[in-house]
């Protein structure tokens, strides 16, 4: 059995959905996502493991779960910093910015350059929005995490794959696997070509509506944000 | 060693500040300080000593905490109800609500009566900004909860007491003791009269706001969005 998917228009609908009529806001779904987030990095990555995480940010919303989940993890102990070289002129993603520098996290402007002190690597450029070709700088940035030997937790999707089809078969991305991979609400069809360890994070889905999508809601343990299911979304 | 306290005008000023320079949103906020009480909840009152949760609303923040540590109550598996007999015509409570309903929470009118068929209580009725007066329908639900056996859990502050001096010496709330205090960010100075566990959440504060408002951020374990201190406030 594994679980099913959400495909890229779906999961857009969904996110529309949970706005709307599922009355969330932004700021909150944005909020439950990077706490999971952090979470999974901290099961994956205990602080006596390294706590350097780089966190490369990109300019929407899988940026801003990036954002949160830095806070959440500064707060547990380790030292993030923030490679963020594309920033909206939104309000809620200042505000994100504001709270990691009144937390002293530094942001850098050299990706690689940081990368050679990290522990690990938080993919938060694309998410489930993500279709075509991937602009500048970020092509540099995901060769590099491709390359690098120290691990890489993806949020929702590896940055620059196809949300359906998976890795691009040629340039950008064609060689990035990431060693985890953490699915927001349901894993998307790239699953299936994802190899690492596989988590299902934001316990906040109210069940008509994951059945209005045709998705489970994992079983999530204790007071946990996320649970550890297969690599191709296996259900454990 | 106790932790420093935080009067009501300071929790006041501090609480803006947070969304002020601190860049925080309500709905950020409220979200952090609602999974603080849902996780208190959980330390306290584990699934297996009952699920049935009866959480009593007041009409401000307080309130809005209880709504949201309730919907993080419901996703662990518990059956929360909620009393919330005066509403604010705000957008943010609305939307609490709906995602309350969403999740098949019941509302209730009748307090008492749902009294005798719960598990454990959540004082979110009064905070910080409390002082005078109890109003009604309030002071027969303090009443209730001063006098049930089962296990009562207040957040920030136990309802009808005064934020500086404690319990009122007399009438409504004098004798009402809950068996668990959920202080958020700080301890407020009526700590000092409050004998059952004592826990303090809000992992969100940066270091230099505390030290601006002259409050000791707890030292938190793994990813634990609250820590147990002792009953008047003293570090364990």
């Amino acid at each position: 059995m594994t679980f099913k998917t959400l495909g890229a228009k779906a999961a857009a609908a969904l996110d529309k959905e949970l706005m709307s009529t599922g009355a969330f806001s932004l700021d909150q779904l944005m909020e439950l996502a990077g706490l999971s987030v952090s979470q999974a990095v901290f099961r994956v990555h205990p602080t006596n493991k390294g706590r350097r995480i780089l966190v490369a940010v990109g300019p929407g919303n899988n940026g801003g779960d990036g954002l949160v989940a830095a806070r959440h993890l500064r707060h547990y102990g380790y030292q993030p910093t923030i490679y963020y070289p594309k920033r909206p002129q939104n309000e809620l993603y200042q505000r994100l910015v504001k709270q990691l520098e009144d937390l002293d996290v530094p942001f850098v402007d050299d990706f690689p350059t940081a990368l050679k002190t990290a522990d690990h690597v938080v993919d938060a450029i694309f998410g489930f929005s993500f279709s075509g070709q991937v602009r500048e700088p970020f092509p540099a940035v995901i060769d590099a995490m491709a390359e690098t030997e120290i691990p890489v937790t993806a949020i929702d999707a590896p940055s620059s794959w196809s949300i359906e089809a998976g890795p691009p078969s040629e340039g950008v991305g064609s060689n990035f696997h990431p060693d985890v991979l953490i699915s927001l609400t349901a894993p998307k069809p790239l699953v299936k070509h994802f190899r690492g360890r596989h988590f299902i994070g934001g316990r906040f889905v109210a069940p008509a509506i994951a059945k209005k999508y045709d998705f489970d809601v994992p079983e999530y343990d204790g007071l946990d944000q996320v649970v550890e299911v297969g690599p191709n979304g296996l259900k454990l």
